[in-house]
């Protein structure tokens, strides 16, 4: 498999689908790739168990609020000064790349550092969708050490961790991010072939360049949404997915906080004004709630798409009046274990109920129970 | 020059003092400069003078609110992997060790740490008193980088910064310390012996030494201020000082805010109840003013101590209704450069007022002016 220039709006609007609203804006993801891209061809995409045990794979990502990857352009140099001071402090050379998370510019970000540092990137990610927090990662749930990781501002300042559990990490660095304006680069989860294949979610790549080419596919008269729905249960994972919400956003509540984007929006039905929905997000959706019954939850995935072309819309750019589709989709099953739920179900969240699939909480509501 | 164990009491007595309120409990740090010394024997302490130039100094420091030092014991190993991390990154081990402030407990641990170390530990410091910010040094105004610095907490976790500035790399590293509970031993300024000889303030473990021998000195039927001030008098730099307030506490006002203790302390007069005087703080006394007019201000030293004992209280030890004496003393001229007033003057902390001698203020305030 590759990623070359033609294919990058496709891969970057898969990327937002399964950023659930998280993940930042893939025009930009878009466009720090293909100046990468056309400077250093496209990167190798290597599967999972194309690995050797012994091979040292680094992941990158952005860590912070989306709203504020939208004013700090990226620098590649700065992506990889956090991974040259991660790989000077272990003593090991990156012989591959891994994204943390699936989803927006943190799809784009290691696909285009790989390709700069001309070293494959893993076709794999740490949750098969975005997350808000460091230690909600498969890799975790597993036991691969979220540190030493380092972080990098936009000047050159850096800062490596070492900390004795993923969360702590996450609760040590989070502080350093908010202190340097919302945003940073970091490498974490510095992990052997082996960690790689027993912990990761593998395929996740090819999947949003597959999103993306039935969100885009201009030779088809199908309407968007239904391609797109279409595509999704063909996929190993994802098959359990509907359109949960047909509506306009007649509500919007977001705030910058601690270094994310925390906030609601509300939605009308265009057909019927008594049906209402209501969709929570903590950089991504958490939580889709239609007149109060839950109908998707986290770590199950729920995307705001716009109604007519299936463009997956971002939570900072959500805005009053939109006509949009709410899509959930079941996650994958190594997502879905008490431990995983642990790190990343809703309690992780701190919402009260518990985690239903998708595919119960369908058949509960069609059968009105 | 020796610190012995017979020493100890007066060596945290008279850095308890430099502390100007801050540094923590001086009965702390004796206990545990006491224990390791003990086991290791005295360290030597050299003056500046005896490091060649390319002698490798590290400081070693307690970053916090010295409320929480009270609850957070101290280890040995903890000081050491933060000053082994910084030797490790920076590819130099350390000949010899210096304390980054000269008060309260920030001047026992590097002692203690030399001892076991069984390296030096230079006579000087980075002021000659306690500051609550690790830029206002100086190191820092003599050009010597802050970082790359080490910050490690109880639980073996650490962080290593590099920041572009002192300032910086203390907005950095203050909300991590506030996350691991409000203190974090902490190993920066990395220097060279030659630095050492061009930016530190010399003889200050040995003035500390003075101090705490005028105050606790048991063959002298002289009243215990009265001592001190005659000793201080004969210092090199603190010789412009003075009994600014004999009184009792009336008021007080104390929080832990962003990792510091801030606050204030009334003061009436016990001969005359129309006299008052209010002392601010952060970590250290700051300013004290008479009835509205200033007597001294930072860079200056403000220390309050026992009426009867001249033992120092700590702003963690204030009191309502303790019987106190305020002593003003003056700054080493290093300190008190417009270079330095910009640093660690007193609008560094917020005030508005401008710096003025102890010795002019003095003058002022005989005359009426």
């Amino acid at each position: 498999m590759k990623i070359t220039i033609d294919d990058l709006e496709k891969f970057a609007t898969g990327a937002a689908f399964l950023g659930t609203g998280g993940g930042g804006d893939p025009y930009l993801g878009k466009l720090f790739i293909q100046n990468t891209l056309e400077r250093s061809g496209a990167p190798e995409i290597i599967h999972p168990d194309q690995l050797s045990d012994n091979d040292n794979v680094f992941s990158v990502a952005m860590m912070g609020a989306p709203s504020v990857l939208i004013e700090k352009m990226l620098s590649m140099e700065d992506v990889h000064l956090a991974v040259s001071k991660l790989e000077a402090h272990t003593g090991k050379q990156a012989t591959a790349i891994i994204p943390a998370e699936v989803g927006g510019i943190n799809a784009t970000l290691p696909v285009a550092y790989a390709a700069w540092r001309g070293i494959p990137v893993v076709d794999a990610d740490g949750m098969g969708r975005c997350f808000p927090a460091l230690e909600m990662t498969t890799f975790n749930v597993l036991g691969v050490d979220a540190t030493p990781m380092s972080l990098v501002n936009e000047h050159a300042e850096w800062s490596l961790l070492s900390c004795n559990s993923a969360l702590s990490a996450e609760h040590t660095a989070r502080p350093i991010v908010s202190h340097w304006g919302g945003s940073a680069i970091v490498s974490l989860y510095p992990m052997s072939g082996r960690q790689v294949k027993d912990t990761a979610v593998a395929e996740t790549l090819s999947l949003s360049l597959g999103i993306g080419e039935a969100i885009l596919n201009p030779s088809d008269k199908v309407d968007p949404v239904e391609r797109l729905l279409a595509f999704l249960r063909t996929t190993k994972y994802y098959n359990q997915c509907a359109t949960l919400f047909d509506g306009k956003i007649i509500d919007l509540v977001r705030k910058t906080e601690d270094g994310w984007n925390i906030g609601y929006c509300h939605l009308e039905a265009l057909t019927d004004p008594e049906r209402r929905m209501e969709v929570m997000f903590q950089n991504e959706f958490l939580i889709a709630r239609e007149n109060g019954k839950i109908v998707t939850i986290v770590p199950d995935l729920i995307s705001i798409v716009d109604r007519e072309t299936a463009q997956p819309i971002t939570t900072e750019s959500l805005r009053y009046g939109q006509r949009v589709k709410v899509i959930g989709a079941s996650a994958a099953p190594i997502m879905r274990t008490p431990k995983a739920l642990a790190v990343f179900g809703p309690q992780a969240f701190g919402l009260a109920d518990n985690f239903v699939p998708i595919e119960t909480l369908q058949l509960k509501n069609e059968q009105g129970v």
